[in-house]
């Protein structure tokens, strides 16, 4: 496989669009993401979305998006993994160019998830747990992560409160990016009088439904010297699968495709867990946090949610997550989500992130992207540095 | 890139499965395809899909789908390009093999149009055109084909009846494949009698909704050898783009996306029109296959229907389409088409497929998987040979 690096970015604040259609939010990103480079065009584009055919009765979104951008004729494909649609749509990209069928590629990933009934949004996002056996029988994306926070309190004797670390963490890093959707801090008392949700999954546990896009620019080494930025490396980009019903896993508590992924980014980039200088995690809900941290082997089983509360997830703690807000607090446009991370992680590394955010001397960089309650996983490392 | 080929084939039968969903669907086809290869696990899995979403509430299918199959914990992705998703899906294999981050992949297309209203169904497919500009207006896909026919027949002073040619070689040619859905040959005056859809499209115009699944087994070259069939290699796989919207085109009547995905994928493999022996083609509506053939240079402007009705497309013409009864005898299970029409010009390579449509000494073939009205079009060149 050809070296590839990221060469462009562009997003979207995370919000209501009321003003803005799934088109709209795309074409920005996109642009942004050109105008960065000082592009006109691409060889390939691919869209990263879930739900676009559900909610806005649109398939056919790369193609529809790329003619919307000015790019008609481009190559077009829409990739779909559930919220790992960004990430999905990201490795299709970073594909294309280390095989040589392209030079430069543009991944977006695009969602519009307030265009319809919350209801409707609620029984799409469902669409991503198993149709026949999980929602068929009722149980909606909340309480699929409601089974697995009061069993993982159970199992390792936490309590509902003890997960708050992992919100503070996330809206106090939220405060200073421009793009989150909730730019303010939430405290432990706040948290622990949150409205329930599905018990114990509370209003502040949950990553808000919300619009948005983001773009990423990739191009081979040889025309790596064109762009304007400092090109940011992919070094891995890989991903693993599990089960899609959580009846169906051994234990699950642990993200078996989590594990899976990470080793092979490792094994990919010859990195190991002590070059990770940040992780830019799903944390769709709080127990998510808590599971990719552990099955990604940044914890010891049932130990996240206690080195959270020590601040060692922190900011300035030894290892930074969620340092944009991640999904809690800048947002999770389901299909722009994996997107998000990757551009965010990108800013890091660039020396790019606002000031209270930005971590000193960053050089590499670990996302993950998560499908369903675990059943995709793609972890990409980025890397300041060609590997 | 490097050079890959098919090693492996698998397809259901096309028509009503009232007894088989999405998944069991797909599993028939993957299963029958790593059987052929001694296979019982691959590095990276793509199934091409539209509508599994919006018809039956399942979204994240491939992850699904793999996990059905026995594969969990493989990368698993779904490419989406509405019609035209299934050769979308063999193009990411293709890549995945080509840039060496996979030895071996499967693509699988599978559609199940059949477990909704028929209402929904056609609601669904709409969502292939532009659904703020063309779907809101109350436009289906079938009158959106109705429009261009009746421009072709305008234009170039045809008789609704001249193209009853294209619906008698299909219908003729499904008689002898096990597969397809009406294996029965239609004469030109039950295409004169047949009801009107959408005037000038009639019923027996339209391909048929159905539900079914294909898939593909692609090998790098170093792997080749411990595959027991004959390897057909993949001399080409490229993907163009149009508007959406048929308005936003010069010409609604000249497929671009057809014309450079042609020249693309001549340019890839140095061959020429005269090289390919077959064309198996996207006849959704009869006027697709007139415009499919003129768009990629098999026929001049205005003449692929006169040529039609010469012979020149039959099985014993000059260019033999449909092969296998195309999409309008075996069926048109819309994310799985494009990967049927692999799988039967891989037969043909390998000399497999029935005696009465076998065609002899067959060495090149063409595909062509169209998304939209023209919007999405992949075309692919298969060789016996490696070029």
């Amino acid at each position: 496989m050809r070296p590839v690096a990221i060469v462009g970015i562009g997003q979207t604040p995370v919000r209501e669009h009321w003003d803005a259609g799934l088109r709209e939010l795309a074409v920005q990103a996109v642009w942004q993401a050109l105008d960065e480079c000082h592009l006109d065009t691409i060889d390939v584009f691919y869209v990263g979305n879930m739900l676009s055919g559900t909610l806005t009765g649109q398939e056919h979104l790369a193609t529809l998006i790329a003619e919307y951008a000015g790019l008609t004729g481009v190559e077009a494909i829409k990739a779909e993994a559930a919220c790992g649609s960004g990430a999905a749509a990201f490795r299709q990209a970073v594909l294309a160019v280390a095989s040589g069928a392209a030079e430069v590629a543009l991944a977006v990933g695009v969602e519009k998830l307030t265009e319809t009934s919350t209801h409707k949004t609620t029984d799409g996002l469902a669409s991503a747990a198993d149709a026949d056996y999980e929602t068929a029988m009722g149980i909606s994306f909340v309480a699929l992560n409601a089974l697995l926070m009061r069993r993982y309190m159970y199992e390792y004797r936490y309590h509902k409160s003890d997960f708050s670390a992992f919100i503070e963490i996330a809206h106090r890093n939220a405060v200073h990016n421009p793009h989150a959707m909730f730019r303010h801090r939430v405290h432990r008392d706040q948290y622990e009088r949150a409205k329930m949700v599905a018990d114990p999954v509370n209003l502040l546990d949950s990553s808000p439904i919300a619009d948005g896009a983001a773009a990423v620019v990739i191009s081979s080494q040889d025309r790596i010297n064109q762009f304007p930025n400092r090109p940011i490396w992919v070094a891995a980009c890989e991903v693993s699968t599990d089960t899609i019903a959580l009846d169906n896993r051994e234990n699950p508590l642990w993200l078996k495709a989590a594990e899976r992924s990470v080793r092979k980014a490792f094994k990919t980039s010859g990195l190991t867990h002590r070059d990770i200088q940040l992780f830019e995690l799903h944390d769709a809900f709080s127990i998510m946090s808590a599971l990719s941290l552990e099955g990604s082997g940044f914890a010891e089983r049932g130990t996240a949610v206690r080195l959270a509360n020590e601040g060692h997830f922190a900011i300035d703690g030894l290892l930074p997550i969620s340092t944009f807000g991640g999904l809690k607090a800048r947002g999770h446009p389901v299909g722009a989500t994996g997107l998000y991370q990757i551009v965010e992680a990108t800013l890091q590394l660039r020396g790019q992130a606002p000031k209270a955010i930005q971590l000193p001397d960053a050089r590499i960089a670990m996302t993950q992207n998560i499908g369903g309650s675990g059943a995709t996983i793609i972890t990409t490392i980025l890397s300041r540095e060609r590997l």
